[in-house]
């Protein structure tokens, strides 16, 4: 059995077809190239029994993956997160078989691991050694990283105003770092005119096909740890989409399989009122978004004014019966006091974003109150210390602690 | 098969016995309780291959547990951390077979959490409403969450100087936090007069008997992830200790069972330079250690001047044949950039500080070329942004990626 069963890849828009075992970037008409499978040949020779014991990673779904030889796996022992039954938060808001699918337990605290492993495992397995990209963030410090360990060089280009803590990430890693006094648009420009200039493999979101791979095992992995059913809403924090359009493919690709039966779960994409390209496309029935002037959310890893696959994210909420929703910087916020004091969970605003929604949705009666519902959390609330501030009382060293 | 085998409590210093299902703090002679297992009963119902599928947590262990009843049992995903090999690094300081136990990988970003999982839940299960401990920053942020998701209430002293982060994490969660102007020493004897005035449960380090049985759980997968084989030699950043006691009564634990066979690792306690009293112990081949006075480090989560487990830790050398060694914060700060930038981990100043003695224990020779040794990294590099400075270059939005 191939250790991957990847085809070929395919043109997200006009289904031409391009050699995976070259390095690729967008397809002729500068949409994005997306992974295709032998499903057929792969039906036959795997079944779910085959995951057991196999390691706690994403790897464990090797088959479904791009890599072709082991020996090229570039990990950190990513994936395989905690599925979470949120019980208190659950009742309070009314949704008593609420799950939260925690990406805050991975390698560099954010689920963008799962992208940066794939994506850097698969680029250096086709000869790339020096990739750019731009960034919130996040995404940088993972590509950085997993870039070190696979001995590759990286050119990383982020707005200032980015989490502090993924500068340093990055600069750590030996990135060639970049901040720049402007949004994630303006850094995408620059790392464009660096790659036609010098040369570079482009790892901006959806321009190279294997991050959106990465992502995808989050779909995976929340239908095994249900037992190969499937929830009835997925509500997922929206900025460049890549994880929504990953968890779709995902099951997609178990439907085909025939690991999975019945409908898909409605898909919901959550942004933050500042920046809600998506949501405002959806309300219009729209099949692409608008570039959304001056964006401003703290939940900086959503703040995308204008997704390159944003046409993949509608279509994705279109074909599940899903819906794209904006919360308020307030609820996010308020999310995360909730989240920490009822379960025990720091998240990150992007993942309280998602919660304000599950809210929201459940107050509309979009969400019923039987229905099972998994939202994800994107990262680690300690990455963004400065999403929300406390006052803890002071102490003498000769104080006494109050009744 | 009961979920526990749990039998009783045992004095470390006197071995006389107590009753485990009451709450307990220390025995008689002020010394920490050790939890006893019924081992002879456990070695005929388990075996490795009951692991096979379990969860990917620090629960697959529950028979070397002591929680009773799996309903009472509180989580949030910890344990089964990544144990990854590292052959860049291990090539440059001479230590081919070099591997790292990576607890940045789990809930609150540090191995505290498998203290707070097991010590919250079995508090829970005997009954305790309202804990209290001292803290350098992540067990407090650890406890005051898992209590938290449990519904217990917690008060939490730590030092003002303990990482941000740590506070956040610990005042979101509800806790009633202190910061007192002084040492964890402090801490400690503000939280002791309030246990005592407020009848409060005391979580402090090992004057509760259950949260070293999660710290355990390190050596217990240490163990399995290599195939029920054992290193030769295990480093671990050492504060109050209780993770090398574990990891130690861990092996003992799996050798009574007989699912490992032979010597027992090397174990190493790694200290700071500014707050080595186990490696001055040590040095003098006494059996316990001296309060050491104006401690300082860096390495925060192991500035603790006298240990009450120092006792268990020295004997832990001593009858394994290991050794106790203090390394500068130059030198952490030089490893933490190491780890990063040769195999992609930001890891947190403790786990840099047993790199640096890893490197410096080859060079010594104690440590040889072709010994397998596993360095413990208590936490994620991400809750010490402090730690370390990084200054990358600035871009106008207008500008352009030099070559």
């Amino acid at each position: 059995m191939p250790y991957s069963y990847l085809s070929h890849l395919r043109c997200s828009k006009t289904g031409e077809i391009f050699d995976a075992d070259q390095p690729q970037q967008l397809s002729r008409v500068g949409a994005p190239l997306l992974a295709s499978y032998d499903l057929e040949a792969l039906k036959k020779a795997w079944h779910p029994a085959a995951l057991l014991g196999r390691p706690a990673s994403l790897w464990r779904y090797h088959e479904l993956l791009p890599v072709r030889d082991p020996a090229q796996v570039v990990t950190l022992g990513e994936g395989l997160t905690p599925l979470l039954p949120l019980p208190t938060l659950g009742k309070q808001i009314g949704i008593p078989d609420l799950w939260m699918k925690d990406e805050s337990i991975i390698p560099t605290g954010s689920f963008k691991a799962r992208g940066a492993a794939v994506g850097v495992s698969r680029a250096r397995e086709l000869g790339v050694t020096h990739f750019a990209m731009p960034t919130n963030g996040n995404a940088g410090a993972a590509w950085a990283l997993y870039g070190a360990r696979a001995g590759l060089r990286s050119t990383i280009v982020m707005p200032q105003a980015a989490p502090a803590i993924t500068r340093l990430e990055t600069s750590l890693a030996g990135a060639r770092l970049y901040l720049v006094d402007g949004l994630i648009s303006d850094a995408g420009r620059q790392v464009a005119q660096a790659v036609a200039e010098q040369s570079l493999f482009d790892a901006s979101t959806l321009k190279e096909p294997y991050r959106i791979e990465g992502k995808k095992t989050m779909g995976l992995e929340i239908a095994e740890q249900l037992g190969w059913t499937l929830p009835d809403v997925i509500l997922y924090p929206t900025g460049g989409g890549v994880g929504l359009i990953g968890i779709y493919k995902a099951l997609r690709e178990l439907q085909e399989l025939g690991w999975v039966k019945g409908d898909l779960p409605r898909l919901v994409a959550v942004q933050a009122s500042g920046c809600a390209p998506i949501v405002q496309a959806w309300q219009q029935g729209a099949s692409e978004s608008s570039f959304w002037p001056d964006s401003q959310t703290l939940a900086f890893g959503i703040n995308v004014p204008k997704a390159l696959g944003d046409f993949l994210v509608l279509d994705a909420l279109y074909r599940t019966q899903g819906c794209a929703i904006a919360v308020d910087d307030r609820a996010i916020q308020a999310e995360i006091r909730q989240l920490a004091s009822q379960e025990g969970s720091f998240v990150c605003p992007e993942g309280a974003a998602a919660f304000a929604a599950a809210r929201q949705l459940r107050e509309a009666g979009w969400i019923q109150g039987g229905e099972r519902v998994v939202v994800l959390n994107t990262g680690a609330g300690i990455k963004c210390p400065d999403a929300i501030t406390v006052l803890p009382q002071r102490l003498r060293s000769d104080g006494r602690i109050p009744a």
